[in-house]
């Protein structure tokens, strides 16, 4: 992803209604771009992440040629969405009155 | 949920495009009602369940107050949804050619 794909990716996924952060990081964690704290940023990454790889061993568990390719899960106080790309990791942070 | 609403739930949730399979179990993974064949049943029950159990104490690690309500996955082959209500375990099995 270039530089401008990351900034209109934050952009576009920033002005869904409800969205309460939005963070583009490599997979190893590292934050590439946000809208959030430093605070914010570093929880919900290591959550996106320890989530996404904890799924992914799971379904790889059950069939070795199938992959993970995007979570969306909704506790009481905020509803995360994690999509792993090649090289990043996209996260947004919802509020749960606003979703589906 | 009495047995009419599983009924009813089955048949609501069975009647979306795309869907492949619908489970509810009790917490423990025993099937209560299923559209899938044994085999299949088992299968996506266990995936969610571990899924969910994972992905809670994730949760709860990061927050003791909050709780995880609803997952959904899309994996390259299937996209699953997972729901644990006060009993049962709601899991729903769909083709990811229909999903969003």
């Amino acid at each position: 992803m270039q530089a401008d794909d990351i900034d209109d990716t934050v952009k576009r996924i920033a002005g869904h209604r409800g969205v309460l952060g939005v963070i583009i990081a490599a997979r190893d964690g590292m934050p590439i771009k946000t809208t959030m704290d430093n605070t914010s940023t570093v929880l919900y990454v290591g959550t996106a992440i320890a989530l996404f790889e904890r799924s992914q061993s799971l379904v790889r568990d059950v069939d070795p040629s199938n992959a993970l390719q995007f979570m969306r899960i909704r506790t009481a106080k905020y509803e995360l969405m994690v999509s792993v790309e090649e090289e990043y990791i996209v996260v947004a942070v919802q509020n749960t009155k606003f979703t589906e």
